[in-house]
């Protein structure tokens, strides 16, 4: 049976693949006097006098929302809340499966959803397809780099998609140091002083392309060492890739189609590929991170997930894929590794603590 | 130890009353094919197609929401919405352990929680402290006119306050066949043409107080067969309780302090005292209804927690005190009674086929 016929079978035995449980008894009237009425006031009380209290005294500590409103799930685009929900339930089960983490699954109804929600909460925002992506991103290019004997301030970057993604992957990139980087939206190549750039693409423009280099995709993937998409199927061929520099490393992360197949980047000399997909090697999969990214997180409360955070998180999966193992055909750890949530939440705490975040 | 202080310890070493768990596993290539990426996309265009499969393929059919402002929880007042969370986090253990349906807490930093919720959600709503308690009250007026020997057609009632939670305990009471009911607020009996009414109180001058009756709750209350607060402490005294018809039965559920004692109650010839605490007979207790209620509604899908199906509940509830066990200090049944679930649920949803809102 394929993959899809089988998933909808399991999905319609498991009728849900979540659920909230109780850690506490409720069989006796002492039980209920205790967590219940009248002995939970006092807990409300405490929590009424110091607000930090709500961390020791509920679940506070360790709970987290998987929100979405629907309209870009996996690579299915805007196919609504409710059909968002088998993804969001299935994030909850790896929260809570890699990180020990309990994710709760919100599917709003709204696309009014706030840009600003990072400013109206005091509680780590966590955009997963973007800051997930980055790291990932992050740590396969760390890896691919050591297959191919390059080193990060050298290479030359081409990616092809401008979007959100595409930006927290490049600032995440910038930050750990790679210094030559152009994007390129369906216009071409984003420079300084290009006509019509949105505001968020003129910030990039200050940050990337320095030497202001016009023209296409096919223009400027010439002589890149690092190719990464995260747009649309089928933006690059085989002769682009032939025109790229030696060893090329192709990260092709388009869902569920990526902006060249495995086999045809390979067969026009692509030394390291990576797609978004679980049926050819090195996949570039965000479960690798958001559990132990969270895990980390909660362990100090830190009050944000800043970028120190997410480069730790790279780092520490990157490190997880040992000299040993390393091969063009395996630059990430297995997605089930249970070392890898243990030991990104690690990275991440630690990470958090040197940048001034952690509260504990 | 007193129990405030047993219950901070305890909720100290619970960290938490609640947690979310999964039920698929995730521990192979395979697994994580199956639950997640890529074999996830299956269900939702499912979903997509046909909304009414998301209570097939997710746990929606299952999941409720416990949603707060934090501005009245228990009788603690305002205390906020971290504060509110013990409570919330217990209702969901209740909700689980009583009624296996999976409850989150929602507690909301805001204060404009949307009066028209109702309106806006095409899911069951359930406003706890009116709606849970109105089912109660019904449950144990129920039992405690058989104790009296009383008839509902009969019995004069007399309530202290005209809030929410007053006006839905009297709306399930007409919808229940009580006829002669007199609201009391600050100012005193509410009857039709009081002057400075609003349109909330206009509405219950409407269908209750037939005499237009005026004068004070001590006027008022002369004659009662039963009287009904959900408004302050002491609001009335063994004096007024003198003043009512024989066998006297009053509810005083102000918590945590109650509109008059237990105690006090008794000794003015009360004959059924009930009052929302543990620690004294007969506790109005929410926990009764709301876990089977919302177990029956799920079991059916219903599109609305209606009159038909609270009452139901109230009937269920009051059931499980057999004619032998009911006496003046034993109205209802035990707050941890494993049959109270099943047993309102199984009648919510019958309740709910018969006024045709069931959905399967």
């Amino acid at each position: 049976m394929d993959v899809m016929k089988k998933s909808l079978q399991l999905h319609e035995q498991w009728q849900g693949k979540i659920e909230v449980v109780a850690r506490v008894p409720v069989s006796s009237k002492e039980d209920l006097t205790m967590a219940y009425t009248p002995g939970v006031a006092q807990p409300c009380l405490e929590i009424q006098k110091d607000v930090n209290r709500s961390y020791e005294l509920t679940r506070r500590h360790n709970l987290c929302a998987v929100i979405t409103d629907g309209t870009a799930v996996l690579g299915l685009g805007d196919i609504g809340p409710e059909a968002g929900m088998p993804v969001m339930e299935g994030k909850c089960v790896l929260f809570k499966s890699f990180g020990n983490v309990d994710a709760f699954p919100l599917c709003i109804k709204s696309k009014d959803v706030d840009e600003k929600l990072k400013e109206k909460c005091d509680i780590p925002i966590f955009h997963d397809d973007q800051h997930g992506t980055a790291i990932i991103t992050l740590a396969a290019l760390t890896n691919a780099l050591k297959v191919v004997g390059k080193k990060k301030e050298d290479v030359r970057i081409v990616t092809s998609g401008a979007g959100a993604a595409a930006i927290s992957i490049v600032k995440l990139l910038l930050s750990a140091g790679y210094r030559n980087i152009i994007m390129t939206d369906r216009t071409g190549a984003i420079y300084e002083g290009r006509e019509k750039l949105n505001w968020i693409k003129e910030e990039m423009a200050q940050v990337t392309n320095r030497n202001r280099e016009t023209g296409t995709l096919q223009d400027v993937i010439k002589g890149a060492d690092v190719f990464i998409g995260v747009s649309a199927p089928n933006t690059i061929n085989g002769d682009m890739v032939k025109t790229m520099n030696r060893d090329p490393i192709v990260f092709a992360c388009a869902n569920p189609m990526p902006e060249i197949s495995y086999e045809d980047a390979k067969t026009a000399g692509a030394k390291v590929v990576a797609t978004g997909r679980s049926d050819y090697p090195n996949q570039v999969n965000n479960v690798l991170a958001f559990p132990g990214v969270f895990r980390g997180t909660f362990d100090v409360r830190a009050s944000d997930i800043n970028e120190e955070m997410k480069m730790a998180a790279a780092e520490a999966i990157a490190s997880l894929v040992s000299d040993e193992e390393l091969n063009e055909d395996y630059i990430l750890p297995k997605a089930f590794d249970p070392r890898v949530g243990k030991t990104v939440a690690k990275a991440v705490a630690e990470a958090a603590r040197k940048s001034g975040v952690a509260r504990i």
